[in-house]
C-alpha cells in the first residue's frame, strides 16, 4: 500500500485530470477517472468516456499488461460499482484482476449503493482507502450525484451582477457587467452541462450563441429558449440559436395560452418545441424540469434575466447559483435586481448558499454555491 | 548589500510588523518601522508611535550599538524624510551613521517630497533599493497617503450586503448580516481610523459602541453622529455612545435648521456638537469634511445607512469602500439597497472599484477598494 500522503494525491490528481477528458461528455453517467500505480509509476489509465462506454476502471484493467505485485494499487476517483449494469460491476473486475489495494476518492453518491462497493472489495480482502481529494472528486459530479439521488436535473443558474446586486441598467443594458475573463469561465460550465436555457428576451436583445469554444473546438449543449407567448417569431432567422450548425439543438418552450398561428409558424419553421402549462402568467418552470427528467437530461444551465431568476431562486425551483461579480456599483434604484415584491421582515429571511466555491476571474469574481433548501 | 531576495522580503516584513505596533496611533502620520541588519542578524530596530514621536529610523539608530560594516543595512518601510522637521531629517541622521545600504518598502507619497530622500541618500554615496513589500507598505498607511496629498480626510465607507444587494429587511431589519468573524474584522478597520461616524438612525436602531476590542484592550476613535434634526435627543442617556467611558469622544453633527430647543438640549448636556449647513434637506457631508480638515482629522470610517452611503457614494464623496458580503440573498424588492433615484442608459455608468482586496471572514467575503474618481 502506498502510505506516503503526498504521493496519493499526487496520484489522484491525476485520476481527476483524466475524468475530466470527458468533461460534460458522460451525461447520465459521471464522469470518472482510474489509473494502476507500481513502484510509484503510473503502469496503466483509463478514464469514462460516454454513457454506455466502458467504465474507468475496466479500461485501466484491461491495458494493464504486468500481474499484480503486493503493492500495486488502483486508483479511482469514484467508489467502483457493484451491481451489473451494461458493462460488469467494475467490483467483480477488480478482485478479479488480483490487485490488493484500492485507493477511492469519493463515495457512490447513490445512498442505496453508497458503501456497497468498499464492502465487497473488502470482503475479498483488498485494503481500502477513501477520500483522497475528496471534494474535488465530488464536485466534479455535481450534475450526476444530484440527477442519482434525486432523478430530477440539477439546475444551475448563471447570473452576472454589480456588487450592489444589479444585473442590468435602467433600460435593460447588460453588456457587460463583467470582464472577459469572467466570460469565458461561463464557456467552460456551458460545455460541463448537458443543456441551457434563456428567454427570448435574452435572443431578442443580445442574440447569444450559447455555444462554448474550449480550444478551438466548438461545442454547444442542448439549447432551450424559454418563449411563453412565441413572440418575436418573425425575427426568427436573425437569431444564432435557430440558424448556426447547432440549431437543430434549439428547442422553443412555449406556454398552452400561446397563439395557435404563432405555433404553426413554429411548425412550419421545423424548430423543435416543447408546450407547457402556463400558470400565473408565467411558464410553469417545475413542469419543464419535470419534462427533462423524462427526457433523461440531467442538469440545465439556466442563463435567465432578473425575473425569471427571482422566479426560479423565490420558488426553491433552483439548486446551484454562479453569480459572477464586477467590482463596481451601479447606484441606481431602477436597475435590474433581484427580488420579489415582498416586505421582507428580517435578514433571517435570506436563501443561504452552502458550500460555496470562489474564484476570481480578472477583476470580477465567480461565487458559487448550492442554495440552502 | 543584502542579495537574496527572501531575507530582503523576510526583512521587511518584520519592518512592516513594527510599524504596525502604532497601528492608528500615529495620525496624522504614516506608521513607519525601521530595521538594521548586520550578518542576517537584525540588531537594532523602531517604529514611529505616534505624531510629535521620533521617527523609526532615528529609534533604531539611536539604540544601534555597533559601527556599521560594509554590509550594515538599514530597512524602513517609508522612504526616509528629507526635510528637518520637529525631529531633524532622517536622511540627515542615516548619513551620519555611516551605513552604506538602505532598503526602502515605498516612496514619499507626497508628490513633492517623493524620491527627494532616495536622491540625498545616494548623493552621499549609500546604495538604495526601493519596492520591496511595497504594496503592504503602501496600503498601511491608506489615510496618510490620501491626506497628505489632498489635505482632506479620506473617507471610507462600511457597508454589509447580500450577495443580491440588500443591506437591510422592508423593515430595516439588520442584525446581521454578515456573520461574527467578519464583524469581528471590523474593529480593526474601527482602530484603523482616527475617526468614526454613524446615523442617528443607526444609533436609534442599534445602539452601537462603536469601539474597538483587540487583545482585551478597548479603543474608541473620535466618533461622529449625523442628526440632521437633532431627533431622538430625549433617549440620549439610552445609548453607548453618550454615556461610556469614551462619550467625551462623541460629536453630534446637525444642520442649520435643526431647532434652537433642541440645540439647547444638547448643550445642557454637556454634548460636544458641530452644526452644519443643510442642501436639499441633508447634511452638507462635504462642509463636514472641510470641518475634519480643519481639525486635523485625516482619515474618517463611515458606518452609513443605504441612504447615506448611496449620497456619499455618487457624489464622490467617499475615497474608499470596505464591502462585507454575505453569501446570501434576501430577494425582496423592498428591502434596503444601493442606489439613487435616477435611470441609468448603459453598465458603464457603473462607479469602479480599483486597487481591490477581497478577503474571506468563515462564509463571508470582504472586498474593498478605491472608488475610481
Amino acid at each position: 500500500m502506498i502510505e506516503e500522503s503526498e504521493e496519493l494525491i499526487a496520484h489522484m490528481r491525476y485520476a481527476i485530470h483524466l475524468a475530466k477528458k470527458a468533461w460534460g461528455q458522460t451525461h447520465t453517467n459521471p464522469m470518472v477517472g482510474a489509473i494502476i500505480v507500481e513502484e510509484g509509476q503510473i503502469v496503466s489509465e483509463g478514464y469514462h468516456k460516454r454513457s454506455g462506454g466502458k467504465h474507468a476502471e475496466i479500461i485501466a484493467l484491461e491495458s494493464y499488461e504486468g500481474s499484480p505485485k503486493e503493492e500495486t494499487t488502483l486508483f479511482v476517483t469514484l467508489e467502483p460499482c457493484s451491481s451489473e449494469g451494461r458493462t460488469g460491476a467494475c467490483t467483480a473486475a477488480i478482485i478479479a484482476s488480483g490487485i490488493k489495494h484500492v485507493v477511492i476518492g469519493t463515495l457512490d453518491p447513490n445512498p442505496r449503493h453508497r458503501g456497497g462497493g468498499i464492502a465487497l472489495l473488502e470482503s475479498a480482502g483488498i485494503t481500502v482507502k477513501v477520500g483522497v481529494l475528496e471534494e474535488e472528486c465530488r464536485e466534479m459530479n455535481m450534475i450526476f450525484n444530484h440527477w442519482i439521488v434525486h432523478k430530477r436535473p440539477f439546475c444551475a443558474i448563471k447570473l452576472a451582477m454589480t456588487i450592489d446586486g444589479c444585473m442590468a441598467a435602467s433600460t435593460g443594458h447588460s453588456k457587460w457587467v463583467t470582464g472577459e475573463v469572467a466570460r469565458k469561465d461561463v464557456m467552460s460550465w456551458r460545455r460541463l452541462f448537458p443543456a441551457i436555457a434563456v428567454t427570448q428576451n435574452t435572443v431578442s436583445s443580445d442574440n447569444p450563441k450559447l455555444t462554448s469554444r474550449i480550444e478551438d473546438e466548438i461545442f454547444s449543449s442542448r439549447r432551450f429558449v424559454f418563449n411563453r407567448e412565441l413572440r418575436d417569431l418573425e425575427n426568427y432567422k436573425n437569431y444564432h440559436l435557430f440558424t448556426d450548425d447547432f440549431k437543430s439543438a434549439t428547442t422553443v418552450v412555449y406556454g398552452d395560452k400561446a397563439s395557435k398561428d404563432h405555433v404553426k409558424t413554429l411548425e412550419a419553421n421545423g424548430i423543435e418545441s416543447w408546450k407547457i402549462n402556463e400558470s400565473e402568467g408565467k411558464l410553469d418552470i417545475g413542469e419543464f424540469l419535470r419534462l427533462c427528467a423524462e427526457k433523461e437530461i440531467p442538469g440545465i444551465f439556466i442563463e435567465p434575466g432578473p425575473k425569471l431568476a427571482t422566479d426560479l431562486i423565490a420558488n426553491g425551483l433552483a439548486d446551484y447559483l454562479f453569480i459572477y461579480q464586477a467590482p463596481k456599483l451601479l447606484i441606481d434604484q431602477k436597475g435590474y435586481s433581484l427580488g420579489v415584491d415582498r416586505f421582507s421582515q428580517v435578514m433571517d429571511e435570506s436563501i443561504e448558499l452552502i458550500d460555496i466555491k470562489r474564484q476570481q476571474f480578472g477583476e470580477d469574481a465567480l461565487i458559487r454555491g448550492y442554495l440552502k433548501p
